[in-house]
């Protein structure tokens, strides 16, 4: 059995994968890790763990992983299953190279989009030949929530609401729809954009806001929260052999 | 002849008009205000001013217009032409409503969306029985830069510019894509969803970002810079009577 960790910046995601298949799913945060790592070691036979952090564990954690499994921790020079045509794949996001991973594995010779729409909205795209070549950056949800509050003088910081129309008439409702019709707008802008040029686009649409996002988009896509998880777990595997 | 006075957060515009044409316009900070005044009132014969102000002007300066002209200052009881059908009128950017004032003067009976794109983008609807709705806002192009760079550790802070292309292939060019081509798509969901509700959609793009944003526009629209200029010299107008 694999375990295959997610270290964001705030919160920590543990996936254990038995021949492939994810067959737990944990999240916690950075001071609650050792205790996550010591209950799933006492329930699964875990011997191979694969590690993607964005931001730093706590001290002395990464080593009590080390102690209790065989760890690979994912860096750029790690092999990958797929092309990495990225200009500059160093400063190329740890966590874009699992969910490309992911794609590069469920999707043989198929040209997929992967949207994660988390802080940052990330567009990966790979095409049918197996080559990554990089995408788009955006500010997620929350993040335009609280830069329309920070950056003017007037508006108000609003939690995240599923605008009723894309006509607001008061203040609150005109921000909704800004934020998530305009995040709806893009991702069908990208989505046809990419269409016109890639015959049998699939599309994934992961990250914290996957569901809130999903049912108000009109093209279909797989909404799949676990990608980055499916992703590492390939890595730990392709790198086995 | 009337002079139209609309401060910004950080700059002010000031435009001339003679028989409903803008005559002059000028572009000051808040500093060099009451010099411009001075310069304008030495080569016109004004007699009447609007002032619009979302920020404050300097101690003494708007004392110093209305020495010199008629001056009305545009607040939320201020008569105008259109029916404010908002929810919360007293909590709509005096901007906007200068904004809808020269959409309900320049497109009489039309259905017009007017998309301000400056430091936030504002959307705003009126109909062709001269109804005022409301819209939407959403961040602007430099606010949504500066959220990329604020709000993560690891993005840097860019300056706008065109993307050469949907997919970025670094992470200068993926956010440029992200924030630029964003915005694009955002603009046209929009318009597209008024299209479908609404006949003969008149779209009229102003702001300081409308000359950057219009040649990628597939949509037409009117670009404008001076729309509000001319729709507080509209307001101005019809409180004369």
């Amino acid at each position: 059995m694999n375990l295959a960790i997610d270290v964001g910046n705030t919160l920590i995601k543990l996936g254990v994968f038995n021949d492939g298949n994810l067959t737990q799913k944990t999240t916690c945060s950075k001071n609650d890790f050792s205790l996550a790592i010591q209950e799933i070691s006492k329930v699964f036979p875990i011997k191979n763990c694969i590690i993607s952090a964005v931001s730093n564990l706590l001290e002395g954690q990464f080593e009590e992983v080390r102690n209790q499994f065989e760890v690979l921790l994912l860096n750029h020079q790690t092999p990958v299953s797929f092309v990495n045509k990225y200009a500059t794949p160093l400063t190329l996001g740890i966590d874009r190279i699992a969910l490309v991973s992911a794609a590069a594995d469920q999707f043989p010779q198929k040209n997929v989009l992967i949207i994660d729409a988390g802080t940052c909205i990330t567009y990966d795209f790979i095409n049918s030949k197996n080559e990554y070549f990089g995408g788009a950056i955006s500010p997620g949800i929350s993040l335009r929530y609280k830069a329309l509050h920070t950056f003017t003088e007037k508006l108000p910081l609003l939690k995240t609401k599923s605008p009723d129309s894309y006509l607001g008439n008061d203040t609150a409702s005109a921000i909704h729809s800004g934020v998530v019709n305009g995040i709806l707008y893009e991702i069908e802008g990208y989505i046809n954009e990419y269409k016109k040029d890639y015959d049998n686009l699939t599309v994934i649409l992961t990250g914290g806001d996957a569901h809130f996002l999903r049912d108000s988009l009109k093209n279909d896509i797989f909404a799949n929260s676990n990608f980055l998880l499916e992703g590492l777990n390939h890595i730990l595997e392709y790198n086995k052999h």
